[in-house]
């Protein structure tokens, strides 16, 4: 794992940040609580800022208005989140790349690799297979004929990528994932289904990142698309035919239906189900375990579903629900007899 | 991946089909708005008969009722959707297997693969293993001892299949897929979690389709049991000892839980949950994300859940199904009320 | 596959048992009306008493109320189940391990391996990894730098441990499970989505089970814990920086969004949902497919959602669901006129 440190000072110039007070070594970050010698922390949600003059941090870093609270030294900056993401970069898990082909993996003699990309142990790289400069193909990895992996781009180990996937550049497919099976489809023929062989494929735009276990379908007819910069979380399940929009961020274990079409700068929360063949207007928000099942034409928040109770209370509510249309009809009625009534009185 | 080309008078023979207009050469399928020279394409939904009359295709699958308005060539058949899925098989991008064990896989002395299968590059096949004619056995996948694997069936990169477990004939399990891991069973001694070591395996039927990253558990006691024709979509929880009926299609993300047993030629949407021990009828339809908490005896459609609303109309909603009991209770009384007043008015 | 046997009065002393009968051999367990000749039974649950006095099995472990009714051997017991859970053991699939590393495995050099562990064919370890005594770890198992694979822990096939997850003793992990991958953590630079590099790990205690492509996520800048003796399903979600307490049990498809934190006890049915930043009390009972969107204080059993109901029905009180604050506003003005003509009446 790899092993960083930077003076204060550097890292205030590469968020554009103001140091104030001494500079240090930084080798790590913390929150504000737990920081301690050498680490970097930062002040973003004014829920935490109790624990601002008490920090042991070194550096942390802050607003303009929050600078006289720090104990230790600052970096001012405009968005302290934002820098904090920046430079969380430096200190990531992940050692830098070692380039080369590791001998045990298995690559076709037809494959195109970079030389300045790494494929580590145990990588299965099928035939006319290109992988571009600076990329890296984890041990495990499995990578299906004439698949595309571009610049800089990270396959954690047992990733696979079916044949004639696409992944563009600066963009990381986390273990388990699987790129490129067949989506879901089927004629009837009166008894039971038949195949419909899926000959589309699915094509990654630049910076995007894939959570571990979640599938892409390949397309049946044209392509499954994922713009640049969407973030999709674990155990997400896009189906064949979907495109997703530019900067969309979806979380755990959402499920999209066939050829709908999310649109940019939307967020998606988990659980949530999109059913097929809808149109999602960009910057749409939905809310945890929500059912979509009809298009969103303006953007904004929706959701679906009930609030959590007391399972005792819950199960009485349950059966109202069932009966909710004879309830809304008893309504009208009395409303129709107490009008009649005042009528008279 | 595979190339093929056909004349247009074959594949009218291969669906019992009748060509109307020249015969040509047809490499691939497309949609009518997208397909061009050397293309199939086909009419199956009244929705696209407006592109009918300009579509590029060489030849469309249509129905009598619509030759006059193809353009080019037409397959005249009863059911194009039905005959566009038999073709598309042809143009599958997946390339015929060569039989033969990779140098690289490990196949435990005691195996017995057909001559006539392919084991990939890295796979690792256990002792006393199966491996029928024509099965494809892909990169990374992983098969336990005593595991049978039946003729024609693929096993797509990095499946696993542990001790045990049998995959029935043309069957086509998705990379990721893990059958055969233990089922979820633990006694409770007071103090914590005792496991039940799960005894039973997995049987999967005849032409089976498994998605990628779904999950079914061996049995406890007995065997967990997918039957002949079963399809099942990506991330697809089954439990231990489910049993599913012939012909019935899952889609993407919905679990079904220990010992229930889904009935024939049902269709369950995606993300939609089956409790445990319940029995659910042959024909049985669910919709998306439907919890199903009792046994269903009489085929249909089902459903549960809430409709996607406005979040802020939401909230004031999910509010009042908290009250709903005594929303309820609260209309009866009004009932009592405003009879009494009538009688006396 | 495990073959093994074992006599009565062996296994009536493992549980503490009192065997009443005939000693015999018992190679295998089976259910009441399943089982045959060599093969123990149980009986646990009132619902199965009247298989009993028919049941074929050599031995049943019965409470002493029921000692009468058995037909061959008996083993009297305070609690059938949880006897059953332990015998169960004895008769797993899993054969025993193998001492020593497989020729095809790839280990850094600077791993230290216990002489008593087994690494797989394909298993891929990384540099200074640790795998401790009597650990077992399975074909086409990666694990990533620094990791710590705990006593008797087992890895099954094709499980990913990323850099620095620590794996405590007498573990479970089941295939496809990725434990380590980043956390779903970005800020947002008014344009798109930065990377918050995860510095945070995962770790679990002893006797944890992790079902078959279950994701548990490093933390952000603290690591995720697992307790001892939790119990995961498969398909389950962990995000970063939850944690979960002891011997809790969580279904398959459950997902737990970043930060929070469950109690110690509590049981969570599948498909559930926990979003974000919250503290469920220990013992805490979640029923399926239910949506935790707020903190848990007090122990007991909690709901959401609505439950089956045939398709019609249900779209029209999905209508009405809509309709529900505007519904509840009518019933307290019709409250109102009610109460006026009461008061003149």
């Amino acid at each position: 794992m790899a092993d960083f440190a930077a003076k204060a000072s550097d890292l205030a110039r590469r968020v554009d940040g103001n140091l104030v007070g001494d500079d240090c070594h930084i080798d790590s970050m913390s929150t504000l609580d737990k920081a301690g010698v050498g680490q970097l922390s930062f002040l973003s949600n004014a829920k935490y800022q109790k624990q601002l003059p008490g920090t042991q941090a070194d550096v942390v870093l802050v607003t303009e208005e929050f600078v006289d609270l720090v104990p230790n030294s600052a970096i001012v900056v405009a968005d302290p989140y934002l820098a904090f993401a920046k430079l969380s970069q430096l200190f990531d898990w992940r050692s830098p790349i070692v380039p080369g082909i590791a001998s045990s993996a298995q690559i076709d003699s037809s494959a195109d690799i970079d030389p300045t990309a790494q494929i580590a142990k145990g990588a299965i790289v099928g035939a006319q297979v290109k992988v571009a400069a600076d990329a890296y193909v984890g041990p495990g990895v499995v990578i299906g004929e004439g698949a595309i992996v571009g610049e800089s781009t990270r396959l954690e180990a047992n990733v696979t990528l079916y044949a004639g996937v696409t992944v563009g550049k600066r963009c990381i497919i986390h273990s388990g994932a699987v790129i490129g099976a067949d989506g879901f489809g089927f004629a009837h023929d009166g008894q039971g289904w038949v195949k419909i062989a899926q000959a589309g494929s699915v094509i990654l735009g630049d910076d995007v990142e894939v959570g571990s276990n979640t599938t892409i379908d390949r397309g049946a007819l044209s392509d499954t698309l994922i713009a640049n910069g969407v973030k999709l979380d674990n155990q997400i399940q896009i189906a064949h035919n979907v495109e997703i929009g530019e900067s969309t961020a979806i979380a755990g274990c959402t499920a999209i239906a066939g050829s709908t079409r999310i649109g940019s700068h939307c967020t998606i929360a988990g659980m949530s189900g999109v059913t097929g063949h809808l149109d999602i207007a960009d910057r749409t928000h939905i809310t945890a375990m929500t059912l979509v099942s009809k298009s969103i034409k303006e953007s904004g928040a929706y959701s679906s579903g009930t609030g959590v109770e007391p399972h005792a209370q819950w199960k009485r509510n349950v059966v109202r629900f069932r009966q909710l249309d004879d309830l809304s009809q008893r309504v009208k009625n009395l409303e129709k007899l107490v009008k009649s009534l005042l009528n008279k009185a």
